[in-house]
């Protein structure tokens, strides 16, 4: 039996964990429950990413192709992990959909992402309620399919407002944790609306602008002076709706003072929540979670991809929420660790 | 000739990449300018880390251990490099200083790092006119030796102030972007403070508090809840002394008033500047740097550590702020990428 190596999850973190376990001798079985590989990047079509405004169908291409054309790698998806037992350190995986067999693996590298929060559940924001209030995925996929028109009304929006930490910072859905990258994906997103919208007002309900390092200057200073996007550091109270457009009620908190204010349009940046799948997988593969439901790292400093159980590793959102860049390198970071505990084991 | 690759800077970063490049099967050669092992970490003698509050000293012992056992990695301190040629894609690099000699190298990896922005600088600070003025790494250099106490007396501290943002976003200045984790390590050391300070008051004037994704927990709502912090958004004005104290004055942006507040200890969240070497080895090694100075990532999302000279790969705080565990991450991030570079090139 030649050393393998299973990944669950084919987002950016999966692809390039994959790739990289291949160039390092191993084989790999990619199981995937969707149709498609990508992850997010794929599922919301993202045209342009951030920090760099690189094409999001370009880096998919670059992941996709390197193990599409690696004969190392096995490509599974629409395929689920129905079952695992261990014994002496090897894995036993049973998967089911279109690929049902059972699989023998020296080790696991989980990549199951993330799912972002449906802002349904918090009534406040009138999500799926009223048309006009659509999430930054949403927004993604209209980039992708054409001209940013209303929902509602299919006219141009001339006013636009971001409402951050949706889902994320806040203690009545439960979820206290940031989701990292919503502040610098909606900067962007502002940046992406000028170019169709050279006349709209564009403005930013924000707790704290966490547009951390050299994004700084990328994306927060650039929507600002280069595209005329104005924060405002405020609470929200709730969305309701007057004459057809949705009204934002909150309060000002640099100003001290309430505001109610209609928009054409309104982008909910929801957050990330630990997916269906990390859950799943994290119980079938016995790794303990965080307190927020995301895989616990066992050393966070040490090693990103280090699990309480030896042989499972992790990479990308399935730890807690990373940008796509931090997903790429822990892809990296968990072969390596696959590599380093397998070589103690097996003669490769 | 063996397949060797040199390792410029032993911090954190410089660290991983030489175990992770020997496991890989290189021989290694690590170049570190200072006489001890471990940059930014052992400088300022870190004693507990964020995000975690996991041992520093730990951390160095198990990055350094690891190197100095290793039959496959030599260690140069008080080394420098003087000198670097190329032919056919080998780098014939001259040393100077504890180890003067011509080093032949396969591929070479820049881990550099920050210095900290010195905010003598920035004169409305008083950093180094006012004795209570210190930095938060001096603060990292007291709680490794003893008690906290004020420089200017001895006294135990009742009251003590943060400002964030010290040398960053800042553009009088001229570093206009965010260090990254300044807030994060602030908050870190606002919990220790309060170990040792049970009844000080405790204020972190911010511009945004940037402890983003699981950090927002571990550090900001703890820092809050559990050790009784006050976060003050505001804009500083300058720092004056009055009676023996440094006093503060600027404008809190919330409640819209301007404040003048005497402190016993002042900490300033000074933040990273791209490091001297860091400028000197982009130069002899002949690599761009981005616009604030630190080094240009050639592909920000799909390898962090592809710089646009071939052969030669940056990790760690040399290509931007970095927290620690980021560093070690583009450690291992730089070691594949260096494997993939060669393997192409030479028979391992």
């Amino acid at each position: 039996m030649s050393t393998s190596v299973m990944v669950i999850g084919a987002g950016p973190a999966g692809l390039q964990a994959a790739s990289t376990l291949s160039h390092l001798g191993f084989d790999v079985t990619v199981v995937e429950q969707q149709q498609y590989l990508g992850g997010a990047v794929a599922r919301h079509q993202y045209q342009v990413l951030m920090p760099d405004f690189s094409s999001g169908p370009e880096l998919l291409r670059h992941l996709i192709e390197r193990v599409n054309e690696d004969p190392h790698i096995k490509i599974y998806t629409g395929t689920s992990v129905e079952d695992v037992s261990e014994s002496r350190d090897i894995f036993s995986i049973t998967l089911s959909g279109a690929h049902a067999e059972t699989i023998q693996s020296h080790a696991v590298v989980l990549a199951t992402g993330f799912d972002h929060f449906n802002p349904a559940r918090d009534g406040k924001y009138g999500y799926g309620i009223f048309p006009d209030v659509i999430t930054g995925a949403e927004l993604e996929e209209m980039f992708a399919k054409g001209p940013i028109r209303r929902p509602s009304n299919g006219e141009v929006p001339q006013s636009v407002a971001f409402i951050y930490c949706v889902g994320s910072r806040d203690r009545q859905v439960g979820n206290t944790y940031c989701s990292r990258v919503c502040c610098a994906v909606s900067a962007k997103q502002s940046i992406e609306l000028r170019e169709q919208l050279p006349k709209a007002r564009i403005s930013m309900f924000y707790m704290d602008v966490r547009t951390y390092g050299l994004w700084e200057d990328s994306l927060y200073w650039r929507s600002q002076e280069e595209a005329g996007v104005v924060y405002v550091k405020g609470r929200i109270a709730e969305v309701t709706e007057q004459h057809g457009r949705p009204v934002l009620k909150g309060e000002d908190t640099l100003v001290r003072g309430p505001f109610e204010w209609p928009f054409d349009l309104i982008v909910l940046a929801a957050g990330m929540e630990p997916s269906r799948g990390t859950h799943d997988m994290a119980k079938k593969f016995q790794v303990s979670l965080e307190s927020h439901g995301f895989i616990k790292q066992a050393h966070t400093i040490h090693n990103a991809s280090l699990t309480d159980h030896p042989g499972v590793f992790v990479a990308g959102a399935a730890s807690g929420p990373k940008a796509i860049e931090d997903s790429i390198a822990e892809g990296d970071v968990a072969s390596l660790a696959v590599f380093d505990y397998l070589k103690a084991k097996v003669t490769l």
